[in-house]
């Protein structure tokens, strides 16, 4: 059966403790979850701050080819009518196909928290419903606190729930708040809605008890079929459930349908996509899509791997876009690189060698901390550089970064470049406002007589991590930075124990993949590079 | 009704990518999880490898007061008779009370893998049973994929429990090895296994479907007494279910009784303490036990929780030895500081003036883009400078850091501090891997003699992001350190245009924090700050 998806990475992700994203991030992750396939974006509270504002202003431009975009809100306050509460008005006006507003279920909350009489909340809840609805809006009704609303008073909890569906709600989705509830509760509480309510019944869980994924599958098997949550388990306390879980699971082995077979064939790509932007490391245990997922380090299990890969793998790695790996033996290699290439009709235009140079260059970039999957402008300058060989733009001679900080006074950076290009040797001094600006100001001088265009090239993001933490300051760094050229983004990486230098070998990636992407002269060869390098 | 516990930490727990003990750390974490009550204590497989094998030699001397610490291995090998099977001997005379073996349950891993007729298989249970018996262990038999076995040939696999059962094992464990399967598979396998057997049935999940805890507790409530597990959840791949989690939901939840409610008091503790020793941060969202579990950030959410924490949380945090948090950042946290202050009887040590400039220094840094949610050493400082107004340890009179970069060649850097300490001015000119561990460096030569201390204060990790991307190479960002003194760990931060100034001012705080710490005189006054910063 189709099970409708709802990612909340944007809004109920953003209550996790260590999460914040820009707008642009909000705007990146957005055009991925739909590339992705999932059903519904919810991309944030438009009501409640102006970064959410902004996002939906902006989200207008995107070409969304499946996904609904969904703005968050609640039922209107009791002191407003429902037409003159301003961040109900937010919502009708945010330009979303699909809104979803929460409402209260628990008594307990009615009456503590809103200080309202019962019957009032079932007024709210109607009217705000029966608003948005008359604005054209799908409306996914957010039942909040159901679970424990329900154990504390059943017929007050179906209530709410009658009243949201007679006002024309198109999705009940049924919330466990607190993240308390047990499966067993789950499907007990989900069979007696769903008995009771023709339409959508969803699931909205948390994981505080450490089965969010669990209560997600097991609402779906007494009969939701819609699902919430964070596709890295990201939210508020001990996060949402983990929506590439549950589509993993309610795919490979309850024998539903989310975004199907195909699609799901990208979600760890998504899933470390969404990490990097968010600048928090992938579990490497994350179930399905972790690094060390389908990794295996005992001698017995890597044995039988080896002969047959069901003896210790539940499923095949590559069905979420995964794959095998062996610890301490690095025999993981790159074979997925050469079928790539394959596949976009790019091997037959590098040699043998050529093909074995690539590969060597990824595995020691990889071997050195390079994480080319967070960094498609790396990996593309790599295959680009393969491709023509005999293309150098310019070589770096010296530089040289000073930073002097005295009490009281604002910090005064220069960096001096020397860089030999076709023409000579260029050099520049600059101060800054700090080395990465100083050395990117450099460069630019350096190189904007002979090749003007990169001077649009510019930092969008910057974002630093250590590798190995035993070694205290004097570990190796990685720097992933984002750059924009205006009609489209990359991220290009560098790692060294001195950041500045690994944020210099990342800048001179980014601008010489721009120079590359410039002076390509074969249509169709770059046409190809491009697919191939963005689809890995 | 009581369920055993069996933490495999020592065992399983080590096959995760990351995990590694000294045998040192072994017998610390089992001296640990006896003193939590835990009833089983997997220590290794001294069969398998010396440091497993000098741990047995060493934990008889561990005194256990109530736990039974418990050696792993397999069947005997086809080849040997079972009483000449070395590693069979290895467990015989380990000197653990608890032998824990695992045997084949699934025919394709017997023809595949072991390369032997099913009857075969069969014998080899019975027979390291019966050995192992008449050594007077007690026996705990892991049905290695005991569910994907089931699945294929369940006459065959019941077959093997049989032959354990009859041989005389004292606990049938179910083992979901490759952590593929479902809880509702679970819950219908165990009770056909309940309905069969007598005596204790376990249950021994893996997390690789994202439902190691569900399914650990569906075999309890389909009949099994005794649930394996690694208290933080680590082991191969996706890691063996959380056993903290399991055993909070069993106690807080269905009922039953593992450690019992007194011991559970001292959970986050014990994982923060196993945590620490395999040199891994706790998950911040770890349920139950991570720091960020019952950590509330959403305006509305933390407004609720203030008027009655039911309202946003499914237990009391105390009752797992965890704790109430609020996350500063929010509006509402602001107000929440003074409320915070007077809880602790800080309020009054402080003057009006003091409060209202603590508060406004709080709100400016917040408003330069400092995140003192995440960064409670420096939220620590601000706490402890407006105590003690007068207390200063030294003043930065200038830093210099120079980088120089040339083709081919390392990165060169070296930098120079100078510092005005109570005994006069001291000056530093040091090289380093990079500009921040230069001025490290520099830093602790500058204030080592007067404060030697400070040596043992140490970075463990280093995140840097943008803030006002809109700026290129040219935006601040801010730099988030993590420290460690052995004892405790703590985050600082800082923030500047200038990533290099950022670092430093994020490292003055670690330092100045830790001076303020070794020099508090007033045993009282510290105890209520740092339940104050750290309850926040």
């Amino acid at each position: 059966m189709k099970i409708h998806t709802f990612d909340t990475t944007l809004r109920d992700g953003t209550q996790g403790e260590a999460v914040s994203y820009s707008v642009e991030d909000k705007l990146a992750i957005a055009q991925k979850l739909d590339e992705l396939g999932i059903d519904y974006i919810e991309g944030g509270w438009p009501g409640s701050n102006p970064k959410d504002k902004e996002f939906f202003a902006r989200a207008r431009e995107l070409k969304l080819a499946h996904a609904k975009l969904c703005a968050f809100g609640a039922t209107h306050f009791a002191k407003y009518a429902v037409d003159k509460d301003p961040s109900v008005l937010e919502l009708a006006t945010a330009g979303t196909p699909a809104v979803s507003i929460f409402g209260k279920t628990w008594d307990l909350h009615v009456t503590r928290a809103l200080g309202l009489p019962l019957e009032r909340n079932l007024e709210l809840i109607r009217d705000t419903v029966k608003f948005l609805k008359s604005h054209g809006k799908e409306l996914i009704y957010d039942a909040e606190h159901f679970f424990d609303g329900y154990a504390a008073n059943p017929d007050y909890a179906l209530k709410t729930l009658e009243a949201a569906a007679e006002a024309g709600a198109d999705v009940l989705c049924l919330c466990d708040t607190n993240g308390g509830r047990m499966p067993h509760e789950v499907s007990e509480i989900v069979a007696v809605v769903r008995a009771r309510f023709g339409g959508v019944i969803g699931m909205h869980a948390h994981n505080d008890s450490d089965v969010a994924v669990a209560n997600s599958l097991a609402a779906v098997m007494a009969g939701a079929t819609h699902v919430q949550g964070c596709m890295n388990g990201y939210g508020e306390r001990c996060g949402n459930a983990t929506l590439a879980s549950v589509m993993s699971n309610l795919e490979l082995k309850l024998g539903h349908e989310t975004i199907g077979a195909e699609k799901l064939k990208s979600l760890a790509g998504v899933c470390r996509y969404i990490a990097d932007l968010a600048n928090l490391p992938l579990r490497n245990d994350q179930p399905f899509v972790g690094h060390s997922a389908f990794a295996h380090k005992g001698g017995v299990h890597v044995a039988a791997v080896l002969k047959d890969s069901r003896t210790y793998e539940h499923i095949t790695p590559e069905l979420v876009g995964n794959r095998q790996r062996v610890l301490l033996s690095d025999m993981s290699g790159r074979g997925n690189v050469i079928y790539k290439l394959k596949e976009k009709g790019l091997a037959d235009r590098l040699s043998e060698d050529a093909r074995r140079e690539l590969l060597d260059r990824i595995k020691h970039l990889e071997y050195l901390g390079y994480e080319l999957e967070a960094a498609e402008g790396t990996f593309e300058l790599l295959v680009r550089e393969a491709l023509h060989p005999n293309v150098h733009f310019f070589e770096v001679i010296s530089l040289e970064v000073n930073n002097k900080i005295a009490q009281g006074k604002h910090a005064m950076t220069t960096a001096t470049v020397n860089i030999k290009a076709q023409d000579g040797v260029h050099s520049a001094t600059a101060s800054g406002h700090g080395p990465v600006h100083a050395l990117d100001v450099c460069l630019r001088q350096c190189l904007s007589t002979l090749y003007p265009q990169i001077m649009s090239v510019r930092l969008t993001d910057y974002k630093v991590r250590v590798l190995d933490q035993k070694k205290g300051t004097a570990a190796k760094v990685r720097v992933l930075i984002e750059w924009s050229d205006h009609s489209r983004s990359w991220a290009t990486v560098g790692v060294s124990d001195n950041v500045i230098e690994a944020s210099w070998l990342a800048m001179l990636d980014a601008i010489r993949l721009e120079l590359m992407r410039i002076t390509a002269q074969d249509q169709t060869l770059d046409k190809a590079v491009e697919d191939y390098c963005w689809g890995v």
